[in-house]
Formats: structure tokens, sequence, C-alpha cells
């Protein structure tokens, strides 16, 4: 099968190596699945040393009770005259629940109609390891290439925790003149995206607390207040009827895109029914009356990722919970500070307690802001140039509405320009059950990273 | 231990029984359970034919695919000139989630100062258990007993499903002149108490759904609608800031209590710091500026029973869920029309789907209504003769807040008159970890069967 002259067979021995990768149960965010991710990070310094690096396995240090799953630091000595490249990826996946809704088991790669279906085929295992693949290819044909620099980690899923820590000390291992990531999706046909800016990203969870133990809902009722009502009552409060963001200050400090990245971001709107089809609902979700790509790109959102009270099973059971929590998570647009955005949604619960109960924020990841990319660089000047001959459609650039918020803490160690290009389709379902990733994706991964270290 | 001239200690051929009878995992809403609950209805056959009864088990129809527990139907001829007496009883228990917080084994009795500590040694295994021995402390002294039929079922902590259409083609083997149950609470300290009132019950589960896979928070947010903040305010919905219920038309027809009900019902009002204490929380449930008492026994709840969407583990997941559902269940009132009451609910919500979800109302459990008795009939008189006999203090009426939907329907099919008097205390912690009952309880409820058995 050839594409754009892209060929998308792969070698069994790259196939059995990213069929191993995926193998590891690395769930990042599950401290049971440390051992899986410590073995994940093993084998990618193996991997790397396979391909020249020199590596180190960072274990960050142990908080709270509980280890990190390691980083792994590498270098590889190249051609000076050559910008030097930082490439980042992240070994760790989502948790694979609902487990029920996988069509084969989450952790084994099925091969399917020229797909890989697996936790991980893509996000990122599936994205890094084509690019690196593409590294390796160069380096294998004899390719003069740039010093190249790599960092792996385990947490991205869960926040980065132990990378946002570590990377100040590492200012000198990690500086370099381009920063690539291969995190991202590209646009609707596959056609290549630059990414222009990204959304940042902050989490935690509330917690309401008030009877002391699950109450009979007959013997107390009336009597206790609820918690699951008291949470469905704060959570709500949080958005106005028309969906806008109800919680004052939030949005304080909102730089607006300009004119330039309006019209670029909706030269490549999606398609609403398009849309449609794929969530398989209405795309309502944001603020009424604006566009789908203010409302991902340029809009921040609060969004209620968990929710959670009493009985959830089989039957009934008649119950007043104890306790309820949900777990929120916040998209955030440049101009908007972390703390500034988080403080205004804890006054704002914290001024709406419900009566009878107790309230607890707990779990804050700060995570990072969002950030927006001159359009005019030189480093993406050069990678519209590689993308237009890998396909003549040409590049579009993307404002993510997703978040990759270590990008912004490399960003400011580094001092590198950030080169964003991935090769996602929203087929590939992560996060969700069934992620998947086609050869042909991880085909045009990895050339495009071969010609990039080729023309750097 | 003699405590209001009531012996506490407990035969060792008794307490082998009982401890028997809770070992059963006799969870009558989990279809998994069922061989359990079937060993468990077997058991009380046995029992019940080593009393003198005849004994059937009826295994009501497979319903969607499941078979519900038995009922336990069981008679024995006494003494003709006495009024025929129906014994109910559950032996079905709530699940036992969640686990972690027992402090012993759901399912293995536990002897721990005073009380056994198990899932049901309280409600209604242990109480129904007592009683019965109490019946057959009388048979085993030849003291005359009146006719007594007993019936058992296995669905009371889910609905009696079952029961509820089996029980109107058994009017003859049902018919009584006075129909015991042994499923309540004493008043504090003990005190008896008969109850003169029950609140019905009904319950169902909404669910939402949104998208068709549990999305990335940042690729779909702002695009597509969120459930778990749809479930938020839908369920937020329900209720007015005050507390009070903000359904059209659920408050129809409600029969407002008597003076002299109202009147006894407050002369036995809980102490709300002793309240407090309880819960754990203050006592803030309901609608503010009405009495705990109103607010318990003379008002109907909408209780949200559980809330579930999302991620709800260890870390973050941050994502779109793609459905969420809400266990809801409804106390009613005299004069509320189960159907009207739940037809004004889904009324409610359907007039208020969230955009971009489709609204589902399942497991609809019409229950049954509540009822008041008149407080100055024959068998209230005696009981209440009975009761302070064993206690100088005598009895309290009680207009509980829980429910027995069963015993509306059994009350109507047998034609038999109410008598409802229970043992519980709040520090048995019902459909909650921990589940307890005291061999003083235990003793109790033992010797009130005794003498009113032998007082009829």
């Amino acid at each position: 099968m050839v594409k754009f002259g892209i060929m998308c067979a792969m070698e069994d021995s790259v196939k059995r190596e990213y069929f191993e990768l995926l193998g590891f149960e690395s769930v990042g965010a599950d401290p049971t699945k440390l051992r899986d991710c410590v073995a994940c990070a093993m084998w990618w310094r193996k991997w790397l040393e396979g391909t020249g690096f020199s590596v180190q396995l960072r274990m960050p240090d142990v908080k709270d009770g509980a280890a990190s799953p390691p980083i792994v630091l590498a270098e590889r000595a190249g051609d000076e005259s050559k910008s030097v490249v930082l490439v980042y990826g992240h070994y760790d996946v989502q948790p694979v629940d609902p487990v029920a809704e996988w069509k084969t088991k989450p952790f084994e790669p099925a091969e399917i109609d020229g797909r890989v279906y697996c936790r991980g085929a893509q996000d990122d295992k599936g994205q890094s390891f084509a690019f690196l693949c593409g590294l390796r290819d160069c380096i294998e044909r004899g390719i003069a290439v740039p010093t190249v620099k790599v960092v792996l980690e385990g947490q991205e899923e869960s926040g980065s925790a132990a990378l946002t820590e570590l990377a100040p000390t590492l200012r000198r291992e990690l500086s370099a003149q381009i920063l690539a990531v291969c995190d991202t999706s590209a646009a609707e046909g596959l056609r290549p995206a630059i990414v222009a800016g990204l959304r940042g990203v902050s989490h935690f969870t509330i917690r309401l607390t008030g009877p002391n133990r699950d109450l009979h809902s007959g013997e107390y009722g009336g009597i206790a207040p609820n918690p699951a009502q008291a949470i469905a009552e704060l959570v709500a409060s949080l958005h106005n009827p028309d969906g806008s963001i109800a919680v004052a200050g939030f949005r304080n400090g909102i730089e607006p895109p300009t004119h330039d990245e309006r019209q670029a971001a909706e030269s490549t709107a999606p398609d609403e029914s398009a849309v449609r089809e794929d969530i398989g609902c209405d795309p309502v979700g944001g603020q009424m009356g604006k566009t789908i790509v203010e409302r991902n790109s340029f809009e921040p959102t609060i969004e209620v990722n968990g929710i959670h009270s009493g009985y959830g099973g089989v039957g009934a059971k008649t119950v007043i919970p104890s306790e309820a929590i949900a777990k929120i998570s916040m998209r955030l647009v440049p101009g908007q500070s972390v703390r500034g955005a988080f403080k205004s949604v804890v006054d704002h619960l914290e001024d709406r307690i419900p009566r009878g109960m107790k309230l607890s924020v707990e779990d804050y990841n700060p995570g990072a802001g969002g950030f927006r990319l001159p359009l005019d660089s030189p480093v993406f000047r050069l990678a519209a140039d590689i993308l237009r001959e890998m396909d003549g459609r040409g590049a579009v650039f993307q404002w993510d509405g997703a978040s990759i918020p270590v990008v912004s803490v490399l960003r400011e160690v580094s001092a590198a320009a950030p080169l964003i290009v991935g090769w996602g389709q929203s087929a590939d379902r992560i996060h969700s059950p069934n992620e998947s990733y086609s050869f042909e994706q991880f085909a045009r991964a990895r050339e495009w990273s071969k010609r990039l270290f080729s023309s750097l």
C-alpha cells in the first residue's frame, strides 16, 4: 500500500519492537502499575542504547510514599553544525476502563485491517516510537543528523509532576534549538498539521462529606443532607444555562487570538455533521453562539471528568451516601494564569458549600498554561516545506484544544522552539476503549521524522 | 445481663441457628447471589418445618431472563378461637459495598461487646428470626397460639416485585386478622414503639447518553456536551435552594397529618444534637423551616441514592464521559399516588433534557404508597398494654420515615391490621458497613413476640 509516496509496510523487526513496547501496562496514574512503568522505561533504555544514545533513567524522589515512573534521558552527539533537537514523548498511557468495552485485550496489540488495536497504540507510545524510528532510519543509512536529546516520561496522562519538578535542574542537559514532539493529530484525511498553540490543563478533585456513613434513605430522608444531591448542585453551578462558565474571575487575562490566527483556524474548521458522526451526538459543548473552532481552540473549559457518589450497581440500594466526589479539569488559554483560574474555581465552590457538607479540594495538579507560537518562525517555515514535499496539500496550522503541559515546561527550560507535528486521527479513539493506530499513520510519522532529521 | 426483666443471654442452639441464617450472602438485588438466596430460603423452610409449619417455596416466574429469590410461605394451624396472625419478614439483605469499610467480614457473624456484627444481623434476618423464635418459645412451652401464617421474601431491599405480583393470587392463603412485622426501630433508649404510619417508596434510574464513547477532554472540550455536567444540572433541578422539591405536581393529593398525629409525633421528636452526633453532620436534609419530625414522618422526599459518570479512580483521567446515571428514590406520604408522583418527576426531567443528551428512565419499581393507621384500634391497644408490661415507659407511636412497601400490599390482600413493632436502633447501622444487632435487642424482640402470641 503506497499513498502520497509513503511506504506503509512495516518490517517485522520494527513491528516486534512496537508490539513489545505496547505490551507494558504502563498506566502512569496507577501506583499499582509502577513496575510496568519501570519495565517500559528499561525497554526504552535498551532501544536507545542500541541506537547509539547514552541513556540514564532518573527515578524521581518518592513523594507521599509513592515512587513516580522513571524519566528516560538520552543524548547522542551528532553534527555540531546543526541545530540540537530535543525529542519529547511519553510512555505512560491512559487507564483502560471501562474494560468491558474493549473488543481485544487492552495490552495485547491486535492487528486488524491495517490498524493496531492496543492502549497506547497511538498515544503516545505509537507516535513517539514511529518518530524515533525515523531518526534511527537516518542513522542506519549514514545520514548526518544533529545532536539529539530525548526525554521520555511516564506521567504525561496524569500531569507530568516529576518531570515538571526535575526539568529546571536539567537546563544544560535539555538545552536545544528545537523541541520536537509527536503526540498530536493531523488534520482530517491525514493532512499534515503543525500545532501553533495548545491549551493548558490543570486538574483536581472535589469532595463533599456529609453523614458519617451511608444512611437508610427512609430512616434519614428529610433529616440528613444528601452529598449526591449536593455535589450535583455544586457542579451544576459551574456553568450558565448557555454553556458559558459561571465562575467569577476565571476568564481574567485571556488574550484573544489575532485576526490571522482566527482566520487560519476557521479555515480548517471541521464539518459539523462530520463531528456529529464522530462523537455520536450534537456537538453542543461549550458556550452557545460561538463556533466549534473558537470553543475548542481559543476558549477555556471546565470539564467534569467524573462524578461519583453512592450506589451504582445492579438493582437498587436506597441510601443517602456519606460522600461524593467530582473530578474536574480545566483547559486554559494564553493569558490565563493557572493558579488564578484554579483559585477562582475554589473561591466559587467555597462560596457555595451546600448545607451540612464539608468541602475539600484534593489532588490539585497545576499542570501548565496554554501557549500560541508565531506563525512565521524559521522552524515553522522549514517544517511547512518538508510537509508540502510529503503531501501536496501542504500543512495546516492548528490550535489544538488538547494540552501537553510539560511542553510549556520543556520549552522554558530548553529555550527551544516547539515543533509539534503528530499523525493522530479521531478514529484512533485515544483515551477511549479500542484505541488504535494505522500502519499508514505510523509510516507517515516515521517519514516525517526521517525528512526532518535529514534536513536540519 | 438483665434489663427491664428481659433475659439477654442466648442459648447456644439459637445462636447457632442465628449465625447460620446470617451466613447466607442473600443480596436479593444482585442476580449473581440468587443461589445464596435460594439456600437461605431452604434454610428457613427447614426451620419452619421443625417448628410445626407446613411450608412451600414459591419460585416466581423468570422475568427478563432473571429468576427472583424464592418466597417462603408457611402455615401452622392453631387455636381457632384466636385471631389469625400473618407474620411478614424478609431474608434478603442490602449489598455490602463499600466492602473496605467493614471491620469484620460482612457475612461472617462476629460477636463483639454484646453485639453481633454482620450484614442482616438486624435488617431483617435478625429481627424476623428473633420474632419467630418468640413464637417457637410459646409452642415449645405448650402455650396455645393462634393459627400463624408466615411469608418471607427475598426482594424487600429491592422493591418486593415478585411478592407484590404473587400476593393478589394468594388472598385465601394470606388472609388474617393481624399482620405482624418486626422490621423497624424502637424509640431512643430501646423504648418500645408502635409504627402508626410508614412512608411509601418507589425508585428508578435515570440515564443520560451523550458522546458514543469517553472522549479526550482536550480534543473535544468545547465541542462535545458532557453527560457528567448534564446529570448534575438535571439532578440539581429536582430541589429548590431551600431544600423543597421543585417538581411540579409531585405533592398533589398529600393528606396532612391530624393534630393528634402531629402532637404524638412531635412528643417523641429526637434531640437535634443527638441526631447530629448520630449522623456526623448537621441534620439539614429536607425543607428549611420544617421540623425534623415533619420532614421525616409527614413529608415526601426525592433522594439521589447514587450518581455516577466518568472516572473515579486513582489519579486523573481527563475524559468527557459518554454517559451518566443517577439512581433516584422517592419516599411518599398518604394521599400521594405512586404513579402520579413518578410521572411528575419524569415530566420534570423530560422538560429539561440537557442539550445533546438522550434521557432514559429505567428500572422503575413502583413500590407502594405510604399509609397511616388509626391510633385507637383494638390491636394497637393490646400491643400498648403488652409493651407497657415489658417496659414501664410504655410504647410511643411512630410515623417512620422508612418504608416496607410490601406491607401496603399484604395489608390489602390479607385484610389484616398491621402491627409493626421492631427493636432496631440507629447504632445498628443498617444499610451501612458494620451492621449489627445486640443480644439485648434480640431478646426484646423475642420477648415481645412471646407475650404477643400468648395474649392473643
